[in-house]
Formats: C-alpha cells, structure tokens, sequence
C-alpha cells in the first residue's frame, strides 16, 4: 500500500520543529515507518541548493530565480527521496513544501500566482500531500516566542509585515482548500497541547490509529 | 534603440570559444558596444548555480533538477544582466543558450519537449534571441580536433552517442526555424575562414554595417 505524504506549514517561530520532535519520537516509539525530511532540502543535492538559495550573500537573486531553484530542489527531493519512500509505504513528514512557495513567492512577494503554480507543479511533478498541517499563530506572537530574527538567514531577515503576507497567505490556501489543509492552533504555550490536537487530526484522518 | 541578442551553439569542441574570441577581438576593434556572456552563467548567483550542475559529485542529479536549474540560471542571466544590456542599446552576445537547453535536456536525453520548452521560457520570460549563430561540426570530426574529453566536466563525459544526439537535436531546431537560427560551416581547420561565414551573416542580417 502506498504510504502518505503530509505536510507541515507555518510562520517562522510558529513551532515546526517542536512539533515535529514530537511527532518523531512518538511515531518511533509505535514502530510506524516514518520517514522526516525538510524542504528545501532532504537531498544531497537539494541541500546544496537550498544552501544557494538561503545564502545572505545573494542578494542580487531575483524572485524568478529563487522560485526555479525551488522547484529544482522539489524535483530532486520528489524523485529521489519521497517518491520511493512512498511506494514502499512509509509515512513521509516533510518540513514545508508546495504550500511555503504559494505562500512567500505568491502571496508574500506578490508573484503571479500562475506562474508560482506553474513552477511548483514541475518541481512536484504532480505530487500534492495527503494532508497538510498548518501551525496557526500570528507572526508576531510567533516573533516574541521565539525571541527575534536569526540575520544570518535571508528569509528571516525580512521584518514583519513580510510574515504578516505570509501568514494572509496561509489562510487564503486554508480557505480554498479545508479539506487537505488543516489549520492546528498553535496560540497554546505547552507544545504537547498544540501536539494533542495535531494527534488529534491524523487520527481523525486515519493516518493513525 | 534596443540592442540584439546574438546566441551561439554547437556541439563540444565545435570551436565556440576560438570565435567568440575572434568576435570580440573585431568588435572592440570598431568601437561596438558589445557584453560577452555565457550560460549557463553570466552572473555571481548564475555561475555559482552552474557549479552545481557542472559539479560531477551531482551524480543523482535528475533531469527535472537539472532542466529547472538551468531555467533559475538563465531568470538571474536575462534580469541581471541581458536585459539591461539590451535596453541600453548593447549587442550581447551569448555563448549558449535555451537551444542547448532543448538540444542536450529535450532531443539528446529524451524528456518531454514540453516540458523543456515550459522550464525554459519561465527561464527567458519570453525573451528570444534575434540571431543564434550555429557552428555545425558533427560531434566526432569535433572531438578528434579538441582531443578527447575533460573527465571533470559531467557533461563532456557523456561519449560519443549522446553528442550525436545533441547534434541531431540542433538540426532540428534549424529545420524548425531556419531564420532565426543560422548554420555556419565549422569544419575548415582555419579559425579564419569560419569567421569570415560568421561576419558575412552578421552583415546580411544588418547587425554589423
């Protein structure tokens, strides 16, 4: 049986990786096969672009340019590593994927959002997630909790009403689609509340037991 | 006045690089506002992303990856640079360009011509070249005259059959579009009279007086 692909989405700071400790420690602990990887990334070859692209030093890098080298790492990532960890049935939790481009290219940087779509879909080559958990907290409060941005990473660097157009982003693609996209809040301080309600889910979905 | 964009093509060891040099050396000469580029290159953020393809440690590298990383080079090549130089009036001429991309992604490794058309133009954003300069030489009158091939080069250690494939694939982009993309006579050992044919082009297109 084919496994799953889900995917985890939020703000900087919105408590990804947390979340994702939890996830793997408990899916560990039940022996499910789980597979956790990271966009960009996940690759060896995708981990050197995403070096490309995060680097401070690029400044000059334009919007087309970083949502191709997006794509391209996509690519490598799909084929390479999630495509066959699907087709041997395991449980593939990736850290951001298309729904990160859509909403910084798309919706933060004011991109055509035909174009973003266009991209992504030859960097997936047609693979959507199964399901989509989306880490929901404002991006200031998400800002506060995690104590200011990192100024070596480019992305960080960008000041708040940049987060604040990627946070719009995120519900608009809430809003379109509920069903794969699934709002967790992410308000509460106790991480093992916010991982409750994210079990909460993947039960209810069937993903787990 | 906006300025011409002049690609040249060929297989390895077709001599692009004798006659690029013969071309600038002559344009200088007269006084022509003329950009020498090259792809997949031409910028900082380009080159670094022609590393990365080049890199024969890339070895599962896939075509999409590939296809999409040289779509990201040549975004960053026209905004940064091709276009400016364009609007001011310059002739730019480039060696290589999307025609690699559909002789070597598209005709010579089989993927989707499509495919490689829809990566390229989101690459281009449409721009075109105003005359590609094609220097037709099969590939193994080309490889006796470069002596063999470059181990450290991923792509020129691909044998002899993919470069007839290459090859194949250019001349049908000069069957398709015969006006725009113009067959030179590489074959005489004289650098000179190869760049006579290519002066006599440039001269009945108007683009040198």
């Amino acid at each position: 049986m084919r496994g799953k692909l889900i995917t985890i989405e939020g703000c900087e700071g919105a408590g990804k990786s947390t979340q994702l400790a939890l996830l793997r420690a408990f899916l560990s602990e039940r022996g499910v096969d789980a597979v956790f990887t990271r966009e960009p990334g996940g690759t060896s070859v995708s981990e050197r672009i995403r070096g490309l692209i995060l680097d401070a030093a690029n400044r000059e890098m334009t919007g087309r340019t970083e949502l191709l080298l997006y794509a391209a790492a996509r690519a490598q990532h799909i084929e390479e590593l999630i495509e066959p960890a699907l087709a041997r049935g395991a449980l593939v939790v990736c850290d951001r994927f298309s729904d990160s481009t859509l909403a910084y290219q798309g919706y933060a940087r004011g991109m055509d959002l035909g174009l973003v779509r266009a991209a992504d879909s030859m960097g997936t080559g047609g693979v959507l997630p199964d399901l989509t958990l989306f880490l929901d907290i404002e991006p200031k409060a998400a800002f506060l909790r995690k104590g200011g941005a990192d100024s070596a990473d480019r992305l960080e660097n960008e000041g708040l009403a940049f987060h604040e157009s990627v946070y719009r982003g995120y519900l608009e693609i809430a809003r379109r689609e509920p069903d794969r996209f699934v709002r967790v809040d992410a308000g509460p301080t106790e991480p093992e509340r916010i991982f409750a309600s994210i079990l909460g889910v993947l039960k209810a979905r069937g993903i787990l037991l």
